[in-house]
C-alpha cells in the first residue's frame, strides 16, 4: 500500500534536501526527525547502480552529539561497554549504547576529538536526551548537544575515484574505521573511511549547512564520468551485508550479545560502563535469542511493516524483521531473531508473512 | 513535491492501523517512530467533516511512558516547573518538559494515578530517554517505561453523543481535562475529556494493544447514523484554534515563555524542578520573543516544510513555523515566533515563503 509523506517543519530538511530533490527522490522514511531519502529510480535499480558504480547519499539523519567538557570521556564510558581505553585519536568506534538494564538504547559510532570533546553519530532514537539526562542527573561537568553536523556518504566501488578529485589522494591513507581532518574550500572536514553499505566508501562530517549544497555540486560535477548518482542506504545491499538497523533489527528490548554485538562489550572488568551487571550475567548464560541471516524460500516478498512471527510446529521462536528479493543471490535475504534452540545454521523453520507462510532456513553467515 | 513513505518496522504500525488503512488513509506522518494518519479524504473534507460530526483519532503516537516507584511523583516535579501539589487523581495537566537550562523538551500531559504511578503522554520526542537518564543519573527508586497504550481520540460536536453510546451516560460526569476510568466489554479504560482539537471530545487511553481494533469497530457501528468517519488532528483546525505542535512550532531552543506557557510555570518558590533558576531568571527579564498568531495575506499558501523567515525592513524579527489556508476564515492562518519589538498585535511584517514574499500581521488571538 503507499501513502503519501505529509511534510512538515517537524520531519526536518537537510543541508543537501535541494540536491535530492532535483535528483528526483522517489520515497523518503523518517529518521531521527528528518528526511532520509530511501528510492531514486527504484530499489533495484538503485541497488545494481550502488554495486558498480558511485553513489552520493545525504546521511544528515546521521545527527552528531557531541560531548564537551572535562568529563566528556568519563561519560562516553558509562554510555558503552565498549572499553574505549585503547582508542586513538583517528578511530572511529561503533559503540553500542546500553543501559543500566543491558539493553541497547543506540547503535552509534563514536569520534573522539580529544579526551573533553566526543562526537556520537547516532542511529534512529533521540540518544541526546539519554546522555543529557545522565550527565545531569550524575552531576558531571560537560556540555551535551546537537552541533550542525551533517553526514554525507560517498559510497560504492568508485568512491576512491570521486573522493580523491575533490579530496586530494590524502584519502588513500584514511583506513577503514580510521579518520583524517580534510581541507575542503576555505574550510576542513572530517572525512572517514565508513558509511552503511558493504561496497567501500567515505563519510564526510559537513560542518556548517552552508557548505553542503556547494559540496554536494562538486561532488556531482567531479564524478559525471563516473556514472556518479544521488542514492541512499539501500535495503537489498545492507541485508545481504547483514547491516543491522535500531528500529527494525533490535529495539530497546534486546542486549548487545542478542544483536550478535558481544566483541564489542567488555565484561571482564569494571571500564565504568552502567550496564556492567546484567551484562556480565548475560554472558555467563549466554543469550537466549541471537540475531540471524535468513533466507526466505519461493518468490519475492514485499519487504515487512512489522516483525514476521518464525514458527516451529506453531510455536513462535523468533521473528524475521527486514527482507528483501535479492537480484544477485536470486533469494529473499532477510535479517531475524531466532530463540538459541533453533539458531543453527540449516534449521528450517516457517514464516508467517502477510502473503502466507513460507520457509525460512536460517543461515551461516550473511550473504556479502 | 509529493513523496511516497517507505515503510518499516521502525516505523511503527498502531493496534489500529489494519481500520485506518481499511478507512482508506492517504497520507501519514512520523509521530514518536511511529505512523500518524494526516489525511483522509483530503485536508479541507476532513476539516469541514471535524467541525460537523465527529471523527475516531488513531492517535497511538501519543505513546505513554510510566514513572512507577516510590520517587515517582519527586521524578515528575523535577521533569516540570508546573506546580503538582494540588493535582487531584482525576486531573489531566499539560505539563511543560523543561530541562536544567530551561528548555522545551516536550509538551505532553500528565495523568496522575497515584503517588507512585504516573503516566505522561508525550509529544514527539524520546522522552523516555530523557526521564530514565535522569532517574537512573540521579539514583531515584522508579522504574520507568512505555507501557502498551495506545491512545484512540473521538472529537468533533457529536463526540459526547457517539461516546455515550459505547461508554454510558457516564461520560458526560468527565469535565474537560479530567478523566474517570469506565468500563469496556471485559476491562475499562481511562477515559479524558481532552484532545487535538477545539471540536471537543475525549481520549481513551487503550490498555493492552488487542482490545484496539474491537473497539475501533465498536466506535464505527455506533456511530453509523452520526456520519462519524476516521479522522486525524487537522491542521488547518490546529492552527485556528492556536493548538503548538511540539518540533513544528517549538523546539529545544526555546522557553515555555516563549511558546506562551508562562502559566504552567512556577517560579516563585523551589518546587522541586531542575530548570528553576534560567526560567525564574527569564519571568524577571521577560522574553526576547513569542508564538503569535499571525495571518498572512493573498491567496492560499503550501503549507511550509521549513521556517519561514519574518522580515521587517529586510531585518529577520521572527519566523512562521505553521501555516494553512482557512476556509472559514478565508485567510492564510498560522502560528509563528515574533521578536518582542514586533509581536504587538497589528503590525505588519513581510513572510518569505517558497513562493515568494506576503504580507503576514501579528493577530491579537488564534481564531477559534
Amino acid at each position: 500500500m503507499k501513502h503519501t509523506l505529509s511534510h512538515s517543519r517537524r520531519l526536518r530538511d537537510t543541508p543537501f534536501t535541494s540536491g535530492v530533490e532535483a535528483a528526483g527522490v522517489k520515497s523518503y522514511t523518517i529518521y531521527n526527525h528528518m528526511l532520509l531519502p530511501t528510492v531514486f529510480e527504484d530499489v533495484e535499480f538503485d541497488y545494481h547502480h550502488l554495486k558498480s558504480h558511485v553513489q552520493v547519499w545525504d546521511v544528515s539523519v546521521e545527527r552528531q552529539i557531541e560531548l564537551n567538557g572535562l568529563d566528556a570521556s568519563k561519560l562516553m564510558q558509562m554510555l558503552t561497554p565498549r572499553d574505549l581505553s585503547k582508542m586513538q585519536s583517528d578511530q572511529c568506534y561503533y559503540v553500542p549504547i546500553v543501559d543500566n538494564k543491558g539493553k541497547m538504547l543506540n547503535d552509534p559510532v563514536a569520534i573522539k576529538h580529544s579526551t573533553t570533546r566526543w562526537w556520537i553519530s547516532i542511529a534512529d532514537s533521540d540518544l541526546l536526551f539519554w546522555v543529557k539526562g545522565l550527565a545531569l542527573g550524575a552531576g558531571l561537568n560537560v556540555d551535551v548537544f546537537e552541533p550542525d553536523v551533517s553526514p554525507l556518504a560517498v559510497q560504492g566501488p568508485k568512491s576512491d575515484m570521486l573522493m580523491e578529485r575533490v579530496f586530494g589522494n590524502e584519502v588513500y591513507n584514511i583506513r577503514f574505521f580510521r579518520q583524517k581532518r580534510l581541507k575542503y574550500a576555505d574550510t576542513s572536514f572530517i572525512v572517514s573511511r565508513s558509511g552503511y553499505s558493504k561496497q567501500g566508501g567515505y563519510e564526510i562530517y559537513v560542518e556548517n549547512s552552508q557548505y553542503g549544497m556547494a559540496l554536494w555540486d562538486d561532488l556531482f560535477k567531479a564524478g559525471k564520468d563516473l556514472s556518479v548518482r544521488a542514492g541512499c542506504p539501500n535495503l537489498i545491499e545492507r541485508i545481504e551485508g547483514g547491516l543491522l538497523s535500531y528500529g527494525n533489527d533490535m529495539s530497546m528490548e534486546n542486549t548487545p550479545l542478542e544483536c550478535g554485538l558481544g566483541r564489542f562489550c567488555k565484561t571482564s572488568e569494571d571500564i565504568g560502563h552502567i550496564g556492567k551487571e546484567p551484562l556480565a550475567l548475560e554472558f555467563k548464560q549466554g543469550p537466549i535469542r541471537q540475531i540471524r541471516a535468513i533466507s526466505i524460500l519461493g518468490e519475492a516478498v514485499t519487504p515487512p511493516r512489522a516483525a514476521w512471527p518464525l514458527l516451529k510446529d506453531g510455536m513462535q521462536v523468533g521473528q524475521v524483521t527486514s527482507a528483501a528479493w535479492s537480484p544477485d543471490f536470486e533469494i529473499n535475504v532477510a535479517i531475524g531473531m531466532v530463540n538459541a534452540q533453533h539458531w543453527n545454521p540449516g534449521t528450517e523453520l516457517s514464516v508467517e508473512t502477510p502473503q502466507g507462510s513460507r520457509i525460512a532456513r536460517v543461515e551461516e553467515r550473511f550473504w556479502k
